[in-house]
């Protein structure tokens, strides 16, 4: 049995990655902490991880803790994440980091976008980007995951196809994305209070948001030339799902069924992504507790343009799924063990 | 006293135009159609409409009731509301067209989306696009009015500023908007159904949006060239307001200020649009059950693209509340009246 | 113009007194104070008040605002309001506290509830529970207003008529109501979040909650006699609203017909309390944003059990649509200004 | 392997059914049946399940199925049921009834409630109501189960330690209960509709529902006298769920101890009960998807009253989740098998 901690368990993700786990046949959740919760048990946090009633809240103190398990999730909010991270990779453990804080390979752009310095730019160097469709061979070898954003899965899936078989122009790239309201966090936000949210829908940090660069660099490596895109997130009145529209346009005249098979064929072994049919598109209350990412596409001839749909659940496809994947694959076990559930629908 | 006639008053927006038009000190509601529920009291269909309790809906019989009003607002179904209009119209009423019948000038392309023949194009000639922002002018002397279409009404008016004055390349305009539920009407659809909108959110008529010629169409008037637009419209899990974020290539460089300088300058003298602080952006939940478009604007440098995002109520603004802003102009009455009310917040 | 103030108008009450009060004509207000809002617009706070952009929060510093209006809306925190109230009722100002504490006219019960002291007894035997449909006359001439919370406006509603005809035997009342999360305030709670609420619902401080006493003071006036109710509300996830359940043992066999005639009887001249036809039951939903209590009722036969169920907006009815009923009825103003408004529906 | 078949798998109940089956390692879904869905998959109708991609919907013909499984579950309309599950019953095979027809042991209140006749007593008389926690032994030797109702499971299971231990008076029971929307099944029912339901609350069929037999044949069985409850259901904004407050005098005066110790007594060894801590009520939010019923309990000693609050997934212990549990039960497999998973939160 693998032993693994969850460093930042109080938060959605932290009880996300304890959800899924607990439908892991070989995976023991050894410990998780919380600075501020520390000494509650999960279920007074969680009411329905009530499995967990007796596994308890404690602060993480790195240099006690790191014998208790063989590999760390570290779901801390980045800049948080950056020193622990280090702390137990340098000492040989297995870390999946759910932060932003070893996404971004150059230094220089992590500290523009997130206005502080990465201290740890050796360890930065290992870290192999979570995302198993693009990375699956260097994640078998890893030790050190930086699991991807919620947005730029989203984003990425929907272009990798696109940009391998250069199907499209790079010049004028438009994501538009809407998350639901998990994507925020558990906190007390006035903001994200149920009146404010509900009945609304609004864009925010319009080509301002830290995933951006995230989503540059990764489809910038894919194409082989520096990509920027116009990035819109929204906030949905809904608690779980992120729903992306792409559009690119197309370098040369496809049909929709060269469209539909490029797109199937780059994903043909895929666990989690499904290609719809075409003239279908996504719904994220079908992915909703799901690892799934599911992509529409329009071939709209009208402007020469390719228009891609992808739904995600943000925790799981997004952020906890994702990291049980990349535990799944650096471990050998079956890709899809604890994550082969259907939607809860409706 | 103005007397108006509802034709096809059992949907949403025929019981918005009731409810606002409760407020018009100027009007009486000489009646109200509906073949469905013909006998029924408006309070049978609407319970929160009891002021109408003594009010019941009849059969469209237009020769009986071209007598009993001077204005005529249509809320039929498009193609059902061809003749009728073009029955009041030329017996010499005041008609405001809600459906999508005369908003088309060309009627090839009314045909060819609407897939539907269009009998009438004298008085299809006749019809004035009802966006008070582009042409209150024409409609003070109009005597038939097209009202915009809910998504046109949102994209419109987010472009106008840009293409009066030429701030933008029109070579790959993406539209991408959503809308709240209410937008698709008042039916029995399973499709509809509080459980399968409910947590939900998904695109719709990617690229085959019937409004997308309706867009097309007045933009291409602005600017003076043929515009094709990507319009990708969506279903929002809530009841009212459209949010439409739109992207387009700028021609030269211009800084935040000029853009919302050149946006204030343009609806200076407008009553219900509103451009937003520069860094704000508007939400739907604003907007709510008022007759507003709020606008927030963004410079995207690194892209140098521009990126207008549109709130509007889709029953008000986008329907109801701009036929009666109409109305208002055409009989010379205060253009707010009935439409000064806040937003309902939360 | 009756010039008036806000004490505590960053709340949702405070932004609905605004929303209110902007349509009376014979209104003016005169300020709006917050501590933590001190200098922030009030359309900072609420971008859909932007007819009050020019008004700016102000602390609360009672001596220098006396001046400056001739009646104060207490929209404070209960203990906050007592010191407050006392003040500029003492020296001459008409006030209504929105706030519990001037509702209960017993200190003992008050102190025993809200544990804490009340200072000021000799005012709060002047102030005049703010319920209409009860205390008319006595509003008519009263210069305190106690307006009466959200959850006893539509448990006492729904009772009085059972009450004044002695038709329930008052043993075993059961008062059920379902409250929006809006009834919670405006705060940053990570309880009150919107993943927390979205999709749930609970039952809270059952048997427990600080409005017990106040629908017992007054249905033990009602009825001559000490009455204790089962009280239980619950979190709905809605933005406004309260649903009140009531379930009290009939005295003798009446009919439907009888129930229905009573409850008319009783309200008929109520510009604000529809009892609805047999067999029809009252939706939050038809009742959001208006000043209405709707009524439905049930003789259950089988049980010998008078059912009733009542809805009002919380925020409207059940807070500042009250407050602004209450002045209008102490300034002998048209009942209805201000009010009259019909439902945003859906 | 058990080979199960599901008629009537086009609805909630049967795409649930086919959502719980997908983790069990036991059993095989040899077929499915729809009228009206007859020739579609079972992922056209739903998207998220498209494991069953390949399986699809076929006309319910009894003769020519009944070969093809061991174990039917009927998720038809009640009315509908009675034949087909005679049919099979008669035939040698295992049934689990989802519909009403075979849960009330007397006919003419079947016929009094459902307007219709039963024209299967003798097979009526050998149905075990599928309650596990009152009659697992049954259960085990049974071979037709008719599956509890959705309300009936939360209000039996919320009274039954009360009862059991003559906690109670039973002459004036209120059971008031609040339904996510799924229990009204999926249909084209324009007052289920989105913007209908949401937003919106109400009580509907008050002392009328056909649940409410259901109800007091059990709660009279249990207590060995004849019950009659106040039975009012609501419909709530959310998809899934249903909270249950019941409110009954105590005989004597018992301590919140006591009645924990008694419930936590009675459910002890129940695997899909949970009976919480003193002070903590259930949050529909944290049972969904899952197959616990979980109850908060308050001694209102004010009152004399015993408040029980439980809640349930409507689809899952309510319907489908007890359905399978039943099957477990009936085929000797651990009873947890397939119904092991926590809540999604949020």
């Amino acid at each position: 049995m693998l032993k693994v901690f969850i460093c930042g368990g109080s938060g959605y993700t932290g009880g996300e990655l304890l959800r899924i786990l607990s439908n892991h046949p070989e995976v023991i959740v050894a410990g998780v902490t919380s600075e501020r919760s520390a000494g509650k048990s999960v279920s007074d946090l969680f009411p329905h991880l009530h499995k967990y009633s007796a596994l308890r809240y404690e602060p993480l103190r790195s240099e006690e803790i790191i014998e208790k398990a063989d590999l760390f999730f570290m779901a801390l909010p980045h800049g948080e994440s950056q020193a622990a991270v280090d702390f137990f990779y340098r000492n040989g453990k297995m870390v999946i980091d759910l932060s932003a804080d070893y996404r971004l390979r150059d230094v220089k752009t992590y500290e523009k976008w997130y206005k502080a310095p990465h201290k740890f730019p050796a360890t930065l160097k290992k870290a192999v980007f979570g995302l198993p469709e693009i990375y699956r061979n260097k994640i078998r070898r890893a030790r050190l995951i930086a699991n991807p954003g919620c947005y730029p899965t989203g984003a990425i899936l929907g272009l990798l196809p696109a940009l391998r078989n250069r199907m499209i122009s790079i010049s004028s790239i438009v994501v538009d994305s809407k998350s639901g309201t998990s994507g925020a966090g558990r906190k007390s936000d006035a903001a994200l209070s149920y009146c404010e949210v509900n009945e609304g829908f609004k864009a925010y940090a319009v080509g301002t948001h830290r995933h951006t660069p995230e989503i540059e660099q990764e489809l910038s490596l894919l194409s082989g030339k520096e990509i920027s895109v116009n990035f819109t997130p929204h906030l949905l009145p809904v608690d779980r799902g992120i729903l992306t529209a792409i559009y690119s346009p197309l370098i040369k005249r496809i049909t929709a069924n060269e469209a539909v098979k490029t797109y199937r064929n780059t994903y043909k072994k895929e666990p989690f992504v499904r290609v719809l049919e075409y003239g279908m598109y996504p719904n994220i209350k079908n992915v909703r507790g799901t690892n799934f990412c599911e992509i529409g596409l329009k071939v709209n001839e009208r402007t020469n343009t390719l228009i891609v749909i992808t739904a995600i659940d943000n925790l799981v496809k997004g952020a906890s799924g994702q990291a049980v994947h990349n535990m799944n694959i650096m471990m050998g076990f079956e890709e899809k063990t604890a994550l082969a559930s259907l939607a809860l629908f409706p």
